[in-house]
């Protein structure tokens, strides 16, 4: 399978694009190799698919099921009874609705946390799609539930064979204070031994660090570094209430972060120290965390409101970039999920969107990167490619109508369950 | 003229919209009157287009020529000696450009401050929108340009005669900083004798309140009030650095706010208090700015920001609720600018939106306020009607493409000259 773009924009000049399997070829102008299929880019820019690195797929079935609440308000009273109901094939169809909407805006990469493994491996299998899709973890600190849960990380590890490269295994024990110690440590051992990435939650909440002082008699970084956890494999989601000791931690561990702008304002969290963080070379990258507490999936509104909010938050108009944010959205989360993507260049993944430069938001057309950063949103991608294979063109999908009429109906019988 | 739409939400139930001339005549199931067109409104839901209640259209040319900047070193540096060189003709095409994005982003109305007042005042007549069109003022402090302030004032609002009802023409003195006293009483005189309204910018850095107290021995809000400016036809943009008692004066004099959010956030200004503002009673709406500062005009966008903005800094997640800022920018501005729309009801302006309930950040469609607010952005409008006169349709606005190769060629030409 070989794919040729032909003439689209990419640093700054026309160019041709030659895709061969799932790698990019070679760039250059006015390629006139044979390809199975050719695309016209005219009136194109060629640029790297955007990299969603924290989600939750399945909950686009609640979007806008409830709104303006306070976290915990929200969680324990409107989103965990129903996510109490869900079956795999609810998962599955609000995960195909999830990977639908990534993919329309130019999104070729989720790193998921969520029930029902099964349910979102094959939405995004048949979507085509790379993601790490992990096996979400609760134990409530009952020893019950901590062998139940053993058990079906065991379980998963060996069934996610079945998946082609794209989908990758990993574990998610969803945050201190749902998950025990003895599940922890468990946790760190299993990742280690089948070399996984291990995907929580962590101080998202100050409630959750005064949680943590009462409760374990230190604070949540400084509880995961005592319990072996902090590592290059562990990957953490909001990271807000951090103080000075546990950022030394985090960056002295090579501990990844996700930064959540959308979803920490909206639910009121709290503001993730992103300036000092860069500062401080921890791994960075942007993720728009469940539909029902942002309300989208659109990592190219994300990356303006994570600028928009760290440059009046320090009074500084130089912090969060464009640059800065779009590489956080690509290059920077490659890095993290060890993906050779992120950048559009030769032996590099063929993970690439089009973008329409006739897009009203995109004219004149001064700057690309501050156009697509500040000006544009999901609806100006035209093309996405994943792994060489083509998503979407002419902003069309295969199957949408088919996805959207499903995921709808499960949406609406789910809560009459 | 009449336009029958026909199936549309509307209120939750599926409903026909019948359109006379301007005006909306009658809303019920099953309207069989005869109509000029025949809209098929299935499966999409009719809302009120939006309202932007601060605008520069023809800074469109400049979006994303400069950008992480501070506001002054912007202003200075970047912009205004572009604004120096630019034509009627190219504000003309910077309007056209801006029209179009507001009519593929469900905007209608517009409250615009800029130079070469015909060159917006034709390109909105021409778009079909609605709009007030000031002719902006700066005299520097400077006798010669006072007069030549106030001759130009006086020229437009005779010429201003020639657009139809549905462009109104304002006064708009920037701001303290850059108009004399003595301009500013005369806009006062001149603005109450034609029963216009006083469109400025007002403490939108704590740079401008500490040069009012240096340069006057008060702040911003008491100057204004000292010189008989505050009143019920003045409508301020930014509103960020009030103190208590400046709110009470607003609140007092019945002065309008123009909320940025976006604009704010990007330039570092600070944030408006707009929980408190709203406490007050203080008639507040929003506006996006000009697209350098933003980057875009997106109405549906913009709300999304304020309400997260809010909630963050507030640390209070029922502030700035859904419901909230969709009446800042819809009811609250038909108020502000004392427009029969900002809702769909029998004798308003049929000023409306279809959105298409299929579009992907729409599903499952919960609620419908909320998934417009926090997950939708413009590209989820389909037809944009102003005036009883379709404006967009299957998001196709007649000869954009025209305007957009025009534009970019006009802002292209003016970074060389």
């Amino acid at each position: 399978m070989s794919i040729l773009i032909k003439n689209a924009k990419l640093n700054e000049i026309e160019q041709d694009i030659f895709i061969q399997g799932k790698y990019i070829k070679k760039i250059a102008p006015n390629i006139d190799w044979e390809a199975d299929t050719i695309i016209d880019g005219t009136g194109m820019a060629a640029l790297p698919s955007l990299m969603n690195g924290h989600s939750h797929a399945a909950m686009n079935l609640l979007r806008g099921y409830a709104d303006d609440m306070a976290l915990m308000d929200w969680l324990q009273n409107k989103i965990w009874p129903l996510e109490a109901k869900l079956t795999e094939n609810d998962v599955y169809w609000g995960s195909k609705l999830a990977f639908l909407e990534m993919i329309k805006s130019g999104t070729t990469f989720f790193n998921d946390m969520y029930w029902h493994f099964h349910g979102t491996a094959r939405a995004a299998e048949e979507m085509g799609l790379r993601g790490v899709v992990a096996a979400a973890l609760i134990d409530n600190f009952q020893k019950k539930d901590m062998q139940a849960a053993k058990i079906l990380v065991q379980k998963l590890l060996e069934e996610s064979g079945k998946y082609s490269s794209r989908i990758q295994y990993a574990v998610a024990p969803h945050a201190i204070y749902t998950v025990s110690k003895d599940t922890l440590i468990w946790l760190r051992d299993f990742a280690k031994e089948h070399n996984l990435l291990i995907h929580t939650h962590l101080s998202e909440t100050q409630n959750e660090v005064e949680q943590s002082l009462q409760k374990f008699g230190k604070r949540p970084v400084e509880y995961l570094h005592d319990l072996g956890l902090l590592g290059p494999n562990l990957v953490v989601a909001h990271a807000i209430w951090l103080d000075e000791r546990e950022l030394e931690l985090l960056a002295e561990n090579n501990v990844k972060i996700v930064h959540t702008p959308a979803s920490n304002m909206k639910l009121c969290s709290g503001i993730m120290p992103l300036p000092k963080i860069l500062e401080m070379n921890i791994l960075t990258c942007l993720g728009t965390d469940g539909t029902s507490s942002n309300n989208n999936l659109d990592i190219i509104e994300e990356m303006k409101i994570a600028s928009l909010l760290h440059k009046v938050n320090s009074r500084d108009p130089q912090q969060a970039n464009a640059q800065q944010v779009f590489q956080l959205a690509t290059l920077n989360a490659a890095k993290i999920f060890a993906i050779p993507a992120g950048e559009i260049a030769v032996g590099k993944l063929a993970d690439l969107i089009l973008v329409n430069l006739d897009a009203v938001s995109l004219v004149p057309g001064f700057n690309l990167i501050s156009d697509i950063v500040y000006s544009a949103n999901g609806s100006c991608v035209d093309t996405t490619i994943c792994d060489g294979k083509v998503l979407m063109q002419n902003r069309h999908v295969e199957g949408e109508e088919e996805i959207i009429a499903n995921a709808r109906k499960v949406a609406n019988d789910l809560v009459k369950r």
